[in-house]
């Protein structure tokens, strides 16, 4: 399959089957999300790798309302360790940086995750403060996302994007 | 070309050949960054694309320092585009959810152009108000990643990256 194939079998999936993941396609996963470009190699994120439908279950309805969440499989919560990055660029760094670089983690877990078969869903409407709480998340990291992920339950149809004309300005020559 | 070669391809790339992009890769490049998860699907983007070297010259040194960047053949300048996310999810959609969005549209576009034999660089330093000014950006709009695209006029070696039982911590069943 290649990238385009691969971009557009891609879902937001939220309903998975009982299967579990194997140890192989956790490896593959994290191996992908730290594959992602970030600003200076500083690789400024930390993942937490949430296994058991029973610990799973218990960010339902505190951190996050979804009931079809308590499906997954496995659940990886994406943090910022932006330390490095703030003390060279500042507030630029753990506010921005930082968050592009795990959007870019994400992103490319997800795509993994969709190559292998499988679906996840970038959640990012859910309680910082609760999630920290209920993982032991020290002060220097920031949860910033959930990808909850699973053999999906059911297919999801893929969403329509606007017109690119409605996205882009051409500047320059030919424009 | 599956993901995992894909993503061990793609590489931050720092100059060019003078060869410019056809229609149909910059098509390409498009329809992939704004196939990228995004919140609500609000596609809470837009984007510049700049072309011609002069205009891009314009870039250095005001709003990138690097001498390298006037090689681009072509430059995406992409801004958030937050209203919709903003009037939802007040500070946490401008500030979180449209940087996220837009981060995973660059990986995206950067993975189509490492597929294309193109090379990218997400370049995050760079002065916005500078920016923001050199394209008339309106209010609305916040430039936050600059991603030169060009055929690479070198290798770039792979960078390393920290070992997994760094960046990951295991919580639940069989932790």
């Amino acid at each position: 399959m290649n990238f385009y194939e691969l971009m557009n079998k891609r879902r937001s999936v939220r309903g998975f089957t009982e299967r579990e993941l194997t140890d192989d396609e956790i490896s593959m996963l994290l191996e992908a999300a730290t594959a992602a470009p970030n600003a200076c190699n500083y690789q400024s994120w930390h993942f937490y790798v949430v296994r058991g439908r029973e610990k799973i279950s218990g960010f339902v309805p505190t951190i996050y309302r979804g009931e079809w969440f308590r499906s997954s499989a496995i659940v990886f919560v994406v943090c910022t360790d932006a330390e490095k990055l703030g003390a060279r660029f500042g507030e630029r760094g753990t506010d921005l940086f930082a968050i592009q670089d795990t959007a870019c983690a994400v992103d490319h877990l997800m795509l993994m995750a969709a190559g292998l078969g499988l679906g996840s869903c970038f959640v990012g409407a859910f309680d910082e403060v609760e999630c920290r709480r209920y993982l032991g998340i020290p002060e220097g990291r920031r949860p910033v996302a959930l990808v909850p992920v699973g053999e999906p339950a059911t297919d999801t149809p893929k969403r329509p994007r606007k017109p690119i004309g409605e996205v882009v300005t051409f500047v320059g020559e030919d424009s």
